[in-house]
Formats: C-alpha cells, sequence, structure tokens
C-alpha cells in the first residue's frame, strides 16, 4: 500500500452512496481539513453499482473516485461482496447460508452469502472483474480490499452445497474414510461413517456432537471463506495493486483463522473495537494489536477501522472519553500498524449501523470528536517517519484459533472458561510489566525470544511440541500452563498423563484436573491464589516453586521448574491471580522498555533512521519517564525527562546512543 | 353501552361452556348476590357455536343469554374470533402465523391467526355476521366486544400473504420505492430495492434488520389488525350497539398502537393487570389507566378486564392482599373508567388459565375473594351517579408507540433502557405530587394543560415539534428530556445536533450521547444524581438550572430552562433520581389535588351534577385529607377532614363551593 | 442377574471397538487386577456390527465375549439401539425425532430414534434377534441390557408418525372424544376437538396449551419408548436370561416415568450422576438410591452407572475428593444396590464423552482414580454376602412422575419451584435425623410404614387419596403438605378448597395459595420461617400446630394435625426452612438407625443370614457409632463403638442380639 507523500494510513470506510452528491464536496473538502490520507470506498455499493442482473452503472463511483483524487486522498477500493443485493437474493435465495438447524436465513443482513455456493461465486467474480478492470489504473487507487470482515455474518453455512464442500474437503485431508473414522474416534457412540458421503455438517443433533467433527467444520469453514478470498485475490492480482482483506483479530477464538490466511494477504488490515465494559480495554486493545502483529512478525499491518467514540451493537455503548480516541490510535501504531483507520467517515442518519459513530458526527464538526479526529490528523501527519519501523519484542506467546475451536468443540470439564482466558491474564501481567509480547502462531520461529509462554494451549502437535522443547534447549525460558498439549490436531486426547504434548519437556505428570466451582479459590504455598483450574500434579523431574495450600491438592505441586539445555521449562499447574502471575513475571529474563508504571504503556518501534518510543499515559496523573530525543507529537526536545500528562501521548524519536 | 339502570358496569368474562348447565343458574343467582351488571359472554365459544364448518349451534347461547337478561344482567357479547376452532385450523393451517424464522406455527395457543389472511377473514365474517343476526336486537346485549386482546397471540405474522399485504401496505405509504429506499437509508449495507415486490417482513436475517423497515413492519402489523378489527366492526354496525374491543394498554410500548386505533372503536376498554414483582404496582397501574383514558381525552372509558386477585402467567405469581381488589378497582374508576370488570367470572378449573383467579375462585363463596368482590359491587352500585363524569389533568404527557418502535428497531446506543422508562419516571414523580396527568398522544391538543412533558420521545414529526413549541408560546411550561426528536418518522436521525426536533425550542445543542455502564452514577450540582443516559449539552440559548458534577462532562450543562413566548421550555439531559425529579416537579406552576402524602392517591372527576373527590390509601396509616361533601362509600358526611383508613378508600361528592 | 462366585456386580460399560485389539488383552488383565466381576458390552456398538444395511460382522464381539468368559468376567450384554448407525440415518432420515418447532433434528447426537416408527423398530428388532440367537447362550452373558437410558435423547417426538401413535393412545385412553373434551377442559380457549383425528402433539403454539394435553403427551411418550423396550425384551425374552433397561432415577420428574415401567424390567438398575454444584450431592444420592429402590421395594436393584471421578456434561465438573467414589458407592450399596458399576471402563479419548472419567483414566493406572477403583473392587469382594438382603424403612414417601409432569404442564401459580423440591426438603429433613425412607410411588402398599409423607404431591387420584387415609386410620402418621391433591389425574383442579383430595382427612380448608416473591420470608409462631409457598388456611377440624407471624396471612393456621383412628394427619401449608421442618420430623413416631451426627449416614440391610450396618462418614472428623459384630471392610471385630475415620466407611456384620 502505497500512499501518496509516504504518508501513514489516516481515514476510514466512506460510504458516499449514502448521501447527495453536494455533501461528496463537502465530504472531500473536510477530509482534506482532517488531514485524511486514504479512505475505503465501495464496502457496501453492490447495489448501487449492478442495480439489476448485468445492469451496471459505474458513473457515479467514477465522479467519487475523481474527487478524492482530485482531493489527494488516496483509495483502498473494495469489492462489494459483503453485501449482496437484494436483486440477487431475490433470485438466487439458495446463496443465503443456512443455520445450524437448518433454516435457510433471510434477506436484510450482512455477508448474507454461502461462500461455497457456485451461484454466489459467479455474480461476484463479474463484478470483481468489472472493478478491476475500470478502476485497477486509476491513479487514486492504491489498495484492494476484499469483501468486508469475512466470516462476520456467514460464520458456518449448513447448506446442501456447504455440506458437499465439506466432504470434499475432508476427503482431501483425511487419506480414508476409516482414516477419519479413527481421527474423530467414531467408534465411539457408534457413528461410524461407511464412506464420506454420509458425513453431514455438525447441524443439530441435540445432544453433543464429536469434537473431531466439529473442529475439522470450523477448519472447513474458514477455509470455504478463504477459497472466496483467493478467488477473488486472483481476479484483482492482475491489476499489480496490493490486495487485502480486513481481519477481525480480537481476543479469539476466531471464525477465520487469520494466521493462515496472512500469507495470502499483501498488507495485513485489522478492525479493532473496544469493549464499554472492560475497564482495561486498552491492555485487550494491546493484546489485539500484538496479536495481529505477531500474524506476520515481518510485516507492518494497519489498523482499518475502529470507531471515534461509541458504537452500536454492545448492550449499553459508552462514548471514548476526552483524548481517548488518540490513545488508541496510537496504541496501535505504537504496536506496528501504519496508520489509523476508521468506520466511517460520516455517521450514517439511517440503516442499521445509525448510531454508529463517525469521523464527522451527527452534530457535525461543532464536537469534540471533530476536534480530536483532526488532532489525530495532525500528529499522524508528524509521524510519517515511522511509517515501516518495526515493533520488537523479546516474549512470543504462543496463540492457535484451533486450540480454541479444540477446546469449544464438545463437551470440557470447564465450561465457563473462554480458551483465551489464559493467555490474556499471561498478556495483562506482563503489559503491567511494561514488556512488549508478539503474540504469534506456533510455527513462528522462535529462535529470537527470550521468553516463550505457552498459555492454555489446548491442541498442540508434534512439531509445536518440539519447536517449544527446542526453543528452552537453545537458552529461553519457556512457561507453560494448564490446559496446555491435553489434545492432538484431532481433537484425541493425548493419553498417558497430562500436559500430553509437554510432559517431558516439563517433567511432570499430571494425573487429573480439578475444576474449581464458581466463587471457589485455593491457596498457593506463595501467598498467591488460584481460580477456576488446578491440576494434581507430580513433579517427576522438576523443582517445586509453589504448592497448592489448600482444598483437596494441598500439599502437592503447583509451579515448577526444570532446567532445559540452555533454558528453562515452567510449568504453571492453576489459573492464578495477579500476584501469582506477577512474581513468575518478574523472575523471567526481560527487561522492560521503560521501568513500569500503573497505566503507563511504553512500545519501541525500530527503523532504519532511527527509534520510536511511545508513550501512553492511560492514568489520570502525569507520569515521567526517561528518555532522550525530541518528540514528534509537540514537536519540544527531551532531555532525559519526559512528561507525560494525565490521558496523553508522546512518540520520542530516540536520541542516538551516546550523543549529546 | 347502556347498562339498565344507568349503573357502573360490574362483572367479567363469562365463558359458560366451561361449565354444566345447572351451574349458570347458580351462577346468574351469585352474579346477582354481587350487584354484577353486566358480563362479557362468547369470547372463547367459536367452537362451541360452530362445532364443524358451517354446522352452527346457538341453542345454548340463546339459553345463557335469557338466563342473564332474566337475572338482569348486561351483555357485552363477544365475536369468538380470538379462538378460531381446531377444526378451521386442520382443514386451513395457511391461517396461522408464521414466526420470524419462517416457521409456521401450530393449534393450540390463542389467538391463531394471520389477520392478512383471506381464507380466516371469510370464515371470522362468516361467524360474526350470524351473531349479529341473531342477537343484534336481544335487550340483554348492549355492546359488541370484537375478538379478544388482538395481537396478544399474533403480534406478527411472516408469512407469505403478510408479506403481499406488507407491500402493498408500503405502495400505499411510500410514494415510490425509491422514496421508500431513501426513507430507509437502503444504500447502507447495500439494500436497496428495486421494486416493492422485492421486500419481505423482518425475517430472520441472523444480524441487525434495517430500523425503518422494522419500524414501518410494526407500523403495517398494527393496521392489519386494524383492518381485521374494522371488517368485523363493520359487519356489527348494523345492529346499531357500540362496538368495542378490548385493549391492552400498559406500560407500552404495545403490538397495537390504541392511540390511532381509538377513533374506531365506540367505547375504549381495556385490560389491565399489576406485576407481582412491582412494588408500585399501584402507580403502575395509574399510569396505564391514564394512559387509557389520555387515548380520547374526552370520552370515559370501561376497565374490561382485570384479576380479582394472581394470575397464572408470571414467574411467581402473588394473591393480592385484603382491600388491593377494592382499591385496584377504585383507582381505575377514579382515573375514568365508567366501572371495572374482570377475567373471569368462575376460575376455570381446566385450560391454560386454570390457575387464574376469578370473581368466584376455587374455593368458592367462603373466600376473601368473593366477599370482597361482593363488597365491591355494593360500593359501585353506590357510585352509580360518577358515570359520565371526567378525570381532568393540567399536565400532558406526550407517549406515542411509534416511538418505542423506533427506538426498539435496530441497534441503539443503549439496549438496557425500554422507551417508555423515562413517561414512568416523570409520571411516578407527578404522582409522588398528587398530580394528575393525562398521558396523551401527540396530536392531542394541548391547549387547556399548563405543563407539558415529552419524556424520552425519540421519534417525534415536525407537526409534533410545531405543537410542543406552540404549547409554550401560549404559555405553558414545556419540559422536554433527553432521547426526544432524535429521528424523525422514517425512523431517520435528525442530524446537525440532538435533540433534533426541539433544538431551537430549547435553545440546546447536544454534541454528543454519553451513555452510562450498569452501576455507573453520575452527581448534578443540585445535589442529584444520574444514571443510565447522561449528553454533552451545548446551552446555546438557554439558563443553565444544574451542570454535571462528575465523570467527564464534569461542568457541562444537565437541565436547562429557556424563556419562550409566555411560557418556557426546559430541557432535562439525563436520567435523574428521584430527588432530581421532584426538585423539577415542585417547580411546575400546577397544584395538587390534595396535599401529597406517602402513599396517598387522590383524583378528581367533575360530573354535571357535582365532582368526586376519590382517596386511595395504599399506605399502612390512617390518613387525613381535607374534604367536604359526603362519601359515597360509607354514606358519612364528611366536614372538612376526611379520614381515610389504612388501605381504604373513599369517595367523597363534593360540596359546591361555599355550601354550608 | 446371576454373577459368578454370587459377587456383588462391580465394572461398567466397557466399549472395546474405540481400541486396538491389544489394548483388549491389557483391559482383561486390569479387571482382573481390580476384582471387576461384570462389563456391560456393546451399547454403542451398532455401527460396528450391522456395517451396513444387512452386512453384520460379529467376530470382533465373539473375540471380546471370549475374552472377557475366559478372565472370569460376566457380560451384561447391550442391544445397540441406542446408537443407530449414520448409514440407518442416512437411508430413512425419517426415524429421527422431530422438535417441538417442527424440526426433525440430525444424524449426530444419542438415541436419535423416534420410539414409534415402524422403520426403526424393524432395524431394531433385526440386529436385537441376531444378539439373542448369537450369544444368548453364551456362558459369559448373564443378563440383557435393552438399549441405554432410554428417553435421554428423545424424550419427546413430535413427528407425523408420533402424532398418529399419540391418536391411538388418545382413543385407548378416553372413552370418548367427548369424553377428552370433558377431560381438557377444551371448551376452554375453544379448543373442542370433533375426533380424535384432530388432536397434535403439543407443537409450538407461540402460547400456553392446555395443562391435559401437555399431561397426557408425557403420558404417551413415556409408553412410546416402554413400547419400544417391551418389543426388544419380548425378542429377548426367549433366551431365558433377565432383561433390564437402565434408568435415569434422579431427582425427578424423569422423562420415562420408571415406576410405570419397573413390572415389566427383570432387574431394576439405575444411572447416577451427582451435579458439581451441589454441597449436598451425598443427599442427593441418597434420594436417587431411595427412589430406585421405592420402584418396587420388594426386590434389590444394581447402579449400573456412576462415575469414577468428573463427568464433562456439567458447566463445571468438578473431580470427587479422596474417598468419595467408594463412599457413593457404599452408599448405593446401603440403599439397595446388588453393587456398584461405572461409565465406562476406560476413559474414551475421543468422541462426545472424551472428558468423562472412568475406571481407567487418560492418566492410566498412576492415578488416585485407578486406586481407589481397585479398593472398591476389594471391599465389593468382602460385601459378597450382603447380596440380596434388603434395606428397610419405616417411613413412605410418596413421589409420582405424573404429579411431576402435571405440575409442569402449563401455567401455574409458581414457575420457579420445580415440584420435586418439597420431596427433596423432607427427604433431606429425615436423612439429617439419620431416618430411613423408602420414596415409593403411590400405589405402594403403605401397610408396614409408621409414617407416610405427602410432599407436594400436585396430583392425586382419589385412590391415592383412600390409601393416605387408611393408612392414617390404622394407625400411620400421615404428613401431607402444600400443592397436594390439587388437581386429579385429567391435571383437573379439585375445586371446593384445597388439598382437594386431602381437605376431609386433613380437616383443613385453603380458600387460597399465597405464593412468595424471591427473597420474601414469612415468620411462624414457632420461630421457623416459610419462603416460596403459604396458603390461607381454616383448621375446620384439626388442631393447629403453628400459626403465620407476620405478612398477610398473620395469625392463620401454618401447621396442623388431626387425629385420625389409630393415627393422625398433618398439614404443613408452607415451605418451612430447615428448623420447621426438623420439629416437625422430631415429633414422628420413628427412631433413627444410629443416633443422627453431622454428616453421619447409616442406613441397615436385612438378609437372611444376618444385618448389616453401613456406615459412612462425610464429614471431615472421626465420627463413634454404637454397634457390635465385624467390619466388613476392614475385617476387624466391632465391640460396642465403631470408629469411622473422616471420608470414611465401615459396613458391620451385626452380631445377633444377645449374642456377646
Amino acid at each position: 500500500m502505497d500512499i501518496p507523500g509516504g504518508r501513514l494510513a489516516f481515514g476510514g470506510d466512506y460510504n458516499p452512496e449514502q448521501w447527495d452528491e453536494p455533501v461528496w464536496e463537502e465530504d472531500v473538502r473536510l477530509m482534506g481539513e482532517a488531514g485524511v490520507t486514504m479512505v475505503t470506498l465501495g464496502v457496501f455499493s453492490w447495489g448501487s453499482l449492478e442495480t439489476a442482473d448485468g445492469a451496471f452503472d459505474f458513473g457515479w463511483l467514477d465522479r467519487v473516485v475523481d474527487l478524492l483524487h482530485a482531493g489527494g486522498i488516496a483509495v483502498d477500493l473494495a469489492t462489494p461482496t459483503a453485501s449482496p443485493p437484494i436483486w440477487l437474493h431475490q433470485a438466487h435465495r439458495e446463496v443465503i447460508p443456512v443455520s445450524r438447524t437448518g433454516m435457510r436465513y433471510w434477506q436484510g443482513g450482512r455477508l448474507m452469502f454461502c461462500p461455497s455456493s457456485p451461484v454466489f461465486r459467479r455474480y461476484a467474480l463479474r463484478i470483481v472483474a468489472k472493478l478491476a478492470e475500470r478502476y485497477g489504473t486509476h491513479p487514486a487507487v492504491r489498495m484492494w480490499h476484499v469483501s468486508n470482515e469475512l466470516g462476520g455474518g456467514n460464520r458456518h453455512c449448513y447448506c446442501d452445497g456447504s455440506a458437499a464442500a465439506f466432504r470434499r474437503w475432508l476427503a482431501a485431508r483425511h487419506s480414508s474414510v476409516e482414516a477419519m473414522n479413527r481421527a474423530w474416534g467414531t467408534a465411539f457412540w457408534g457413528h461410524r461413517y461407511g464412506g464420506f458421503d454420509e458425513v453431514l455438517p455438525p447441524l443439530d443433533s441435540e445432544s453433543a456432537q464429536n469434537p473431531g467433527l466439529l473442529l475439522d467444520f470450523d477448519r472447513f469453514s474458514s477455509d470455504a471463506l478463504l477459497e472466496h478470498y483467493l478467488a477473488e485475490r486472483d481476479v484483482l492480482a492482475a491489476t499489480g495493486l496490493p490486495v487485502t482483506t480486513n481481519f477481525m483479530v480480537g481476543t479469539g477464538p476466531d471464525v477465520v483463522d487469520y494466521a493462515r490466511w496472512t500469507p495470502h494477504v499483501d498488507v495485513v488490515t485489522n478492525d479493532h473495537y473496544t469493549r464499554s465494559t472492560d475497564p482495561l480495554r486498552h491492555v485487550e486493545l494491546a493484546f489485539a494489536a500484538d496479536r495481529t502483529r505477531g500474524l506476520d512478525t515481518g510485516r507492518p499491518w494497519l489498523l482499518m477501522e475502529h470507531s471515534t467514540s461509541a458504537v452500536n451493537w454492545q448492550r449499553r455503548n459508552r462514548s471514548k472519553e476526552p483524548g481517548e480516541l488518540v490513545r488508541n490510535s496510537l496504541a496501535h501504531v505504537a504496536r506496528g500498524s501504519d496508520g489509523a483507520m476508521f468506520f466511517q467517515w460520516r455517521a450514517s442518519t439511517a440503516g442499521a449501523e445509525q448510531f454508529h459513530s463517525g469521523m464527522v458526527p451527527h452534530a457535525g464538526t461543532r464536537s469534540k470528536v471533530w476536534r480530536e479526529v483532526c488532532e489525530l490528523g495532525a500528529v499522524l501527519g508528524r509521524l510519517a517517519e515511522v511509517r515501516g519501523s518495526r515493533t520488537t519484542a523479546d516474549v512470543a506467546l504462543l496463540y492457535d484459533d484451533e486450540a480454541g475451536w479444540a477446546w469449544n468443540a464438545g463437551q470440557k470439564p470447564h465450561h465457563d472458561l473462554p480458551l483465551p482466558h489464559a493467555a490474556r491474564d499471561w498478556h495483562r501481567a506482563l503489559w503491567r510489566h511494561g514488556i512488549t509480547v508478539d503474540v504469534v502462531p506456533p510455527w513462528t520461529d522462535l529462535d529470537r525470544y527470550a521468553v516463550v509462554v505457552v498459555p492454555a494451549l489446548f491442541l498442540a502437535s508434534d512439531d509445536t511440541a518440539r519447536a517449544v522443547a527446542a526453543a528452552a534447549d537453545r537458552g529461553a525460558t519457556v512457561v507453560v500452563t494448564y490446559l496446555s498439549g491435553i489434545v492432538d490436531p484431532t481433537n484425541r486426547v493425548r493419553a498417558g498423563g497430562y500436559p500430553g504434548a509437554f510432559r517431558d519437556l516439563l517433567g511432570v505428570f499430571v494425573e487429573e484436573f480439578h475444576v474449581l466451582l464458581d466463587g471457589d479459590e485455593v491457596a498457593l504455598s506463595d501467598g498467591s491464589t488460584a481460580t477456576d483450574w488446578t491440576e494434581h500434579v507430580h513433579a517427576d523431574d522438576a523443582e517445586v516453586l509453589a504448592r497448592f495450600a489448600s482444598g483437596p491438592l494441598d500439599g502437592l505441586p503447583a509451579v515448577t521448574r526444570r532446567a532445559v539445555g540452555a533454558g528453562a521449562a515452567w510449568y504453571v499447574a492453576a489459573r492464578l491471580d495477579d500476584g501469582g502471575l506477577d512474581r513468575i513475571v518478574a523472575d523471567l529474563p526481560v527487561t522492560p522498555v521503560v521501568p513500569p508504571q500503573d497505566g503507563l504503556e511504553a512500545v519501541r518501534r525500530v527503523g532504519d533512521d532511527g527509534t520510536y518510543l511511545f508513550v501512553l499515559n492511560h492514568s489520570d496523573v502525569e507520569r515521567t519517564v526517561p528518555a532522550r530525543g525530541h518528540d514528534l507529537v509537540t514537536g519540544g526536545a527531551v532531555d532525559g525527562t519526559l512528561r507525560v500528562p494525565a490521558g496523553g501521548v508522546a512518540v520520542v524519536k530516540e536520541a542516538l546512543q551516546g550523543a549529546p
């Protein structure tokens, strides 16, 4: 993605078909005022571009693109396939997804298409080809944006066409139906398949379904969406422009396995929204950003959507506090985003998202939101040189959607404990200590990390187990928690003692899980407590660092450590409270970017020409941080002590070591 | 409705087909004992009157009607269309409504008919015509009661027939499909319709639907039921008897837009049930009664159903406390009902409502319920002269179901805040101050009101905005709250600053909503607090009476006042606690019926021959009230001080001003 | 059921088709090590035995049965009809049950068959006949186990075939359609049926259904499953071996009316699982065991399934504490089970129950679970002589699933109060007092009981009322509580004052229920309190033992007693707290097995050759109990004082009265 002037991306989704043409000119004028550099155009435009089957009208889009170009605004042009037109649904109701109960949905929602539908594919590629042909060489257009949040409204489809595609997928994955029967353990409950043609998607069967079937259907569903993405991408690739599709990397597990999609996108882009009820939403934001960066640790990425203020889809939608818009945006930039984009430019007055905030709110420019949008535009303008630099981390935290899918597939020991909780627990503890973390898929090269955290990686392949062991062997400190390595990639339990895949590395043998009830707490010998999950551990070949100090496991090991090659392997057999986590994190061989302070976030990006220290003050008091250089936000010099006001931000272009 | 002897209506639903004939004679004897003046007959009788397609049996009904007539009991004769017979559902399953998921329901429920079904219409009108012909001149029959609680079991139907009717309705409402597209903003999410024939009801599309479509479908659904009502009414009108259909006016928003139905009924009748879990259920009752009266402030109305004690459809159904039955009944009469009717005469021993209380309970006449029924009958007998008098009020509170529908249509800033909360908040505050309120639709003539309250009137037309402004101009005090005038009648946001429709009148400009999370509270400068909703207000042309004193809006205006013509316009930008509301109510230019006391309810009805002061003591101590005249309940004289025992009631026929 | 060596049954479900053949040999070796005497084989084997329509493969089962026989393990051979094979569902989707919404479920669950399907019946009986023929004379096979937990996945089926069967069932039950109309009270809501052919199962009709229809559909559904059971049993009976089907007797009401099935099984067998969240799960276990024994008080029974540790289907699944496995097992044996079986032998690594504990856990034999399994096997080996002895009780507690169904059928005064709550309340109070209780169906011969408790027996026939009265008359103390005898067997209220069926016996007249709201409490004159339910009682012919002391019923009777013949009849008109229950239980003319102590459970089995005192210490301190004889668990002598350690168990073969 190449924005004129080498600027950071700044702008948002632009849906001009909602407004009369005179508004478009006002829009471009205001974009200029705010410093907008790029907009995403056309996400919902299919019905306006193809008003009936084969009846195309590109005139209005031509005018918009030209107008933007004249205003110096780059265009990220979307294919409109997230919004199939009503006429298509009327003519081909069969392209609409079918629910788990066998009900086919109706028109009027989002992403109402079955990704395995050949009829939909044909219509989709026709309009994509038209767009590629017409705009592929327009100087304003700098990137293709395939569809929108794929999987957001069509996460699973259970129609007959999807069933057929699922069967083909299974036949490709499993060497034979007997291999599939073995992998899934279908002998249990007597569900042996005589052939792939007997398999159905996991439609509602009243009782629990087979965990192997469920996991494979999740994989298939992600792959079916990927196949649709690739089909569009292949059409667009001919233009030579970069192609992206906007991810929705959150706390996971996601519908789409973004880590496995990443090789197929030219730019990783992400949509992120905070939760009103989460008092630590800025830490959740950091987690999502660290996951997005971790999808491909070699590349900057782009925040494609977030909100200027309130959204509309939560129970209660808070408006952002003063400064929060800028802090949220710069937090993403600090963690690797080469810009900050919003949904959407001008708040809708009608339609399903009429109460979603925009860059131009309902109230217009006489508003805090508009002032902060302009302020952000100015700041990003001054940060242009950050572009392309990289956020670095010494800690890898292993994360895999497949592990979450496996945990959610069928009945488990604990149904109130969403899998990413442990990744979040550990990321939050590291955040508190000021340590930057790459949240990465298990196949990431772990060589450059001093610490590797494996938090409740329920499903782990033999390769993953080997890579983690190798990291310890070459010197890394590895921390593995409960609920890791329990099942193999077929979702089958690794028998012979938990945590199956990591038992040898850790030198422990867990004979049984001990789930805690809601509200129950167990004490540990180090003064911390555990909730939710504990285990009956034998420390066969490991030092015991903490023991349970109450409950049925009283006296048994809770935290262990084993020296391994040049490194070490810890095992944490319980969900610890903050105190327990802090004690372990403090022992890890990593140092924070700056000394940690309450509510202070500091992250460094490293570029070819220098380093950039991002400092965000989430607290309500001024914080001082040791730094030297000059602040790109204020333009002021920083000679040893940086003062960041309550709620404020700074980006220090750091002085070279030893420079005066 | 004309009851022999000019008496108030007193009685209940009478479903004699549940019992053997000897019981009927006992019933009429007991009705005499209790002072019953009217019963509603035949609500569930279709299957007994037409035992198979075209096979009519009116003999038993003839006998019942004659028996009642001989007992001096008037008959409110129901058409039985709320209970389509099983044979009809068996022969024409297509008349049963279809759910939002596309599933057609099955026989065995209530109101299981699609109001747009021509097949159902034909069968319904045939039996209605038979009834009109046979009983239209019977001297016992004084009123027609069309069906029962229309919309109670068939609020929405999504069948193909309803879809076709909806499309016809849309074509009549919108001048063209392009006008409809503009009104709904279908360009967003790309849902532009090429013709009315492409529209479907808002069937399950997995994600949020268009707010304009949803609102129009609510309107259509009410109109479809109205069309059915009118078809029955037209058949009955020939008899010259008054026609009603029993409403279910509650806290709203309702399924049926009763305010827009009211011109079509000869007598407004209402069903009302209190909620076991509501400690202020007597205030909620007052709200419902004030809404019912407000539907047509020129006419008395009739409480058609309430309960003698427990109902059966709540999670836990409390029995009424001693005296509660009488207090509830008289509260309705105080607020304009010309009588008090119950569901039902004799408690069922079988069927879906076997545990709903009746006038004759399961235990029979040896019961508190029966004693209080007889007591009420006697009291109502002594109150006959009240008939036709009118409850008067100086305060109008604007209420519109369309505003509630609009708020519920699609995603909103706050999903835990049912719209009528503000109407209830303000009505409750006025109740505490002893002030009688007409809860009225926005098109009501506001000329005679000293105060007009506009509580969270989310949808407001330009006409409504003008009428409210005019009221202020001619001298009224107008109080508008947050969440008013936000959308126009198409459910489209009025951009340019909230509260769009009322901004000029109020002299304020709101740039953004600030929804509060569950449990959050914000302080105001006047010592009160706000929850749920606050706003970022600019008091451009208004005096600031209170400011926010904590949170992100600290120091900004919360309550403002603008002098307007001969009156004033207040804006209240937050959901205030009781203290905050009380402070404002105390400033309003109205005086209570009697000085307010805790738990005391006093309402005046004004007749041609005198005025009637109803006093209900909901507290558990005796209350004294200044009054002069004589108490129609006890027959005693009241010379200056009325003593009302704990839980007691009095109706003082007031002495003329200056009389000794 | 005849186990070699006259041993108690000990073992579990064995599903060898999950494992490779070498594991089978290991299994039989480990079974020997643990002392296993019997396994249930083949529950999920249909798909492995009939791999395609008519293609049978019994070779592997032959080998397993022979291997078990060689190991001295008896086989309880299951028909595999709980697990219809995929090929059958593919070929005949019509055998899958249909939900209340009319949706037919899909393959992949459990018990996915309509019990009224003739197609399914044909396939099922074919494989059953094959098994009977092949294994009916194998010396290892000692019992037939029909299907598995019938009703567990197919509690109700609403398909057309079920509808037709339901109509036939109704025609057999009701003498005419008019009789059915009267029984159900279909005149109400106008749902009169013109013929049986117009009846549908209670499919989703949006609003409440007729209580009589709902109750009859529950009866039919149980009978439809029974009919299927009987069809299988008839095929198997020819072999001369005993036939069972494993019940799921819990706290009820159950899907299957086990009390009415009991005459048709040769051995009553039961599956029981404790609830993680129930701190008194050992008392709930006692209730379930007492219910199971009470199904046929003349016979021992068998615990067919329970768990060695955690299950997988609760929100959070606790693992059992040390000793809990043995205590749970012996509690069942104490209460009449001739053994203790588990689900399942070896924990699955795949399939829907992969996280359900087994006798051989995932961790293998290096585990507490395995050690306790072996310990239990040894203990049961030493208890062989207990076999056939009977648990005796002086208290009968009447329980009937039909009462629970009736209460759940349609709208009731209180929807948060599951019917068995009162049976549980009273059983728990009796448990605290060390009194053994037979929980029995109402038609049980009550002659030998000193006390008969009738706790909220909502539905009671005239026969039941007569039997209870006769028990009092001949000297028993009868305790009837609120919510008893309210409806007759058609689910119609007995009018004329509650508790209809028992009013004369008790000498009380209840005019109205007074349901309490959540959190509300009412005081009684004896110092106890009531929640949930109170009643307005007239003690016409009964002594008042306690009165309400607060609330609207203040001063009215709450607990009454009437002398009746040689006995007495108490009425308890409120849900009392533990103190209130304890006060009444202390007055009952029964003595505990041993003096009650906190957490101590003592039960006696009486055999032809002696008596056995089972003592279970659920507390965490040692308890001493007066006893004499020798402890079969430890082998030690007991001469006057038995010491049972915290969490421990003892089974004292008691010395004959007067022996030294």
